[in-house]
This record gives structure tokens, sequence and C-alpha cells, in this order.
């Protein structure tokens, strides 16, 4: 659990939870809802890495999980992760139990088998298979999206946010994630091991649809403009306190171009 | 998901939950808790029939998850259902959330990489080594016990609990999860796996210390008989209205003399 979770990687989900808290200026402390949705990211990475599942030997620059010790400690270090995240949330806000409840359902329900682990279910099974665009766009929206989209919300819900902003919110959730995945697949084209700290051309192995393969690298690129501007359009109505989300789309989205 | 709980089983947790929720006279409904543990449990059984784990290719009678379907699928089918449980609770008892919080809490601890997972790993760690009694009893304790008392403690939460009932129920749990333990490798040692609906002698073919190989078979059926006295001499705060769970414990113990 430890080593996985210490590997670093770039913690978007927990900046994006202490970024919402602070849009909607949230008194609750963010940080044991961030390290939650971190600890329930982690545990999708090391089971996505098991040999039954992608098979990857090579995860934020380190050996993965299961290649650092074996498959069953892999295997229990995930569910490990997962357990502890929803423990974390209960805990930590059990003197505001509305909003700790209502924690738990968001991440549950991001985590689910009709979001991050239907996307997941689906994109496995259409390993090899032509599919269509929507296939496609489903398996990026829940399997990326989704979290994405609670962890921002997860941070609105430590304060006092609006119907408004948490639906703008989620909008933006929504299009940061088309653009982040979007992203991830143009570098799986295009960038290196070394620079990622996990294998590159692995799609192209799978012989897995991605935005690159159905609309070419430079229609990708603008694929992943499109979106983040929208996202940005959504945080109008949070005015000058959206400064540094705004700056983190951009710089999210510039990864690949 | 619907497969691996649909395979039926003796459901003795979702019965534990709803039996101790009547000691209390509990107005809450029971049953939203008594599922998410039996989601968790099964949950349990899936990951721990992986051929990284236990490699068990028979379940509840059925060809276990991963022999029906694929390994991705029941590793993922395991996540789904953890996180089912998490997702039930907090929608049951969005109502009373700080009920619905200390269920969150008292499932996530049990199920944690502190009590379950912990003594899941030890089991892993110690297969076909020599190990003491206080390692088999701590690996007991925390793979079956822990989440036998959590059912016990969830079912007294949904009603007005008193300290000393709570730690009755506790004790009750505790001795309750020792007994099914032995009985547990009484039967490996001693059924037939038609009967039982899952393969038997696998303890011994991995060299696994169980309380038969420790105790030997009469000894281990002093040990259950005792621990299920003990358990049932921890009920009596409870008078008339716990018959019923007198009774079933009772019955657990008695199928192995």
């Amino acid at each position: 659990m430890r080593y996985s979770m210490e590997a670093g990687g770039k913690r978007i989900r927990p900046v994006l939870v202490i970024a919402a808290s602070e849009l909607v200026g949230a008194k609750l402390d963010p940080v044991p809802a961030a390290i939650a949705i971190e600890c329930l990211h982690t545990y999708t990475l090391i089971h996505d890495d098991l040999p039954s599942i992608d098979n990857s030997p090579l995860r934020r620059g380190r050996p993965s999980c299961h290649t650092q010790f074996d498959e069953a400690t892999a295997v229990l270090a995930g569910d490990a992760l997962l357990t502890h995240a929803f423990q974390l949330l209960a805990e930590s806000y059990a003197d505001t139990p509305k909003i700790a409840t209502n924690l738990v359902i968001t991440l549950a329900k991001a985590s689910s088998s009709r979001e991050l682990i239907g996307g997941q279910m689906e994109d496995i099974e259409n390993e090899g298979k032509t599919i269509d665009t929507d296939t496609l766009q489903y398996i990026h929206d829940n399997k990326t999206g989704a979290l994405l989209t609670a962890a921002l919300s997860m941070g609105l819900q430590l304060g006092q946010a609006s119907e408004e902003q948490l639906s703008d919110i989620q909008n933006f959730g929504y299009n940061l994630g088309r653009s982040f995945q979007i992203v991830d697949d143009i570098l799986d084209a295009t960038s290196d091991a070394a620079t990622l700290g996990k294998p590159v051309g692995k799609d192209d192995a799978l012989e897995k649809l991605t935005y690159v393969s159905t609309h070419g690298l430079e229609g990708a690129r603008e694929k992943a403009k499109q979106h983040t501007a929208q996202a940005i359009k959504h945080l109008e109505s949070f005015g000058e306190s959206a400064e540094f989300i705004r700056n983190l789309a951009h710089s999210l989205g510039s990864r690949a171009y």
C-alpha cells in the first residue's frame, strides 16, 4: 500500500479536491478527502496493472506493485487501499456526518460498476475489437472522467456550494476528463517510457481504439484543445477564485501540444 | 457480481446483522446493512479464490467467479462489490447520517489491512511455514472474527444499544468467530466437497496450520464447544430476546460434532 502510494504521480485528483474546496471557501480540511481519493485512484492503478488485466510491469517510473512484490500482495494492497478510502472519509468527517455520508456516496458512485469499474470492464471486453467512438467515449468518461468529477464535487461538498456551482464544476470535470484522456492517448503514441514513467505504445500494441487512432494526431490535439476551452468556460461563475484551477486545466491540456 | 452473490452460502453475516438489530428493537430497516456486509463478504471470497491467492475452482457448489468468467472479471467484480457495500450503507441510511457514518466506519475497519485483509495477508505469507498458535489465532480472529463481529455491531448500531450491550456482543462475536473457524477446519478435514460446496482437504494439501493439525480432531471439537459456550454466556444480558441468536450459535457449532 505504502509502496504504491509513495510512487508519486501527478496527484491530480487530490489537487482537484483541494482546489475545489478553495473555490467555495470551505472551512473543513480538504486533505483527508484528498488522500482518500488518491488511495482510490492508486488501487485502480494497482489492479489495472495486474497480469490478468493490463499486465503492466512499470508504473510511475518504478516496478508496478505485483512486479515489486507478487500478485496476491497486489490484489490485497489494492483491496485495502479501496477500503481505506472509505474509512478515511467516514472517520475524518465524522463530526459533520451529513458531509461524511455525502462524500462516501460521491466517491462510491464514481468508482462503482456503473461508472469507473464499468468503464474498465467495457475497455477490457473491447480489446482487439473494432468499437465505435460512442463506446470509446463511454469508456473514457467512466474510467477517467468519473473520478476527476468526483474529486471536484467532493471539494465543493466541503463548503457551501450552490446547485449552479455543483453543476458548473461537473461540466468542468467532464470536459477536463475528456481532454485528460485524449492527452493520455497522444502521449502514449508520441512520448517515451522514461518521460512518462510507464510503458508507451501499449495502446497500439493491444490494437486499442484511441483518440489518436480515430482522429489522427492533429485531430486529437484539436479535440483536446476544444475540451480544455469548454472546461474553462464552465469556471466563469467562480470568477477570480478559479485562477489556480484554470491554470491547472491549461497546463494539463498543454502537455500534448 | 450477481453470479457470486446469488450462489447462496449460509448468509450468516446478514443474519447476524438482522438478529442483532432485533436484540435492541431497532426501528431502522436492517436489510440494506445486511446486504452490504454480504457484498463485502462475497468480494473477499471472489478475491480469495483467485489463482494468485487460494486458486480455488469451486465455491458454494459452483465454479468460482474466475472459473466461470475470467480472472480480470473476477478482480473487477470483487472490487465493485466492495465499493457497492459502502455506497449501499451511505445511501440507505442517508437520512440518519450519524448512523450511516458509523456503519461505514465499522465495516471499513473490520475489512481493513489491520483486520480482515491483515489476517488474509498473514495467512498467505505463512503458507507452508511452521507457525505458532498465536499466529494461527491472529489469522482467524482477523480473517473471520472481525467481519462476524462487525455484522453484530452494525445490527446494534441500528437501534439504541448501551455500551455494555456493544461490549457483550463483541465478546459474543469474538467467540463465535473462533468456534466458526475451528468448525471450518474440522469440516475441511472430515467432510466432502459435495456437502460443503467447496474443495476439501486443501488445508492439508497446502500444509496449512489448522486447529485440527495443532489440537487433533477431538481437541478441536472440544475447543469449538468451549467457544460456543463462551459466546452464549455473553448473551445473558439480552435475556429472552436473544433466543434466536443463541440457537444460531448452537447450530453453527454443532456442525462439527
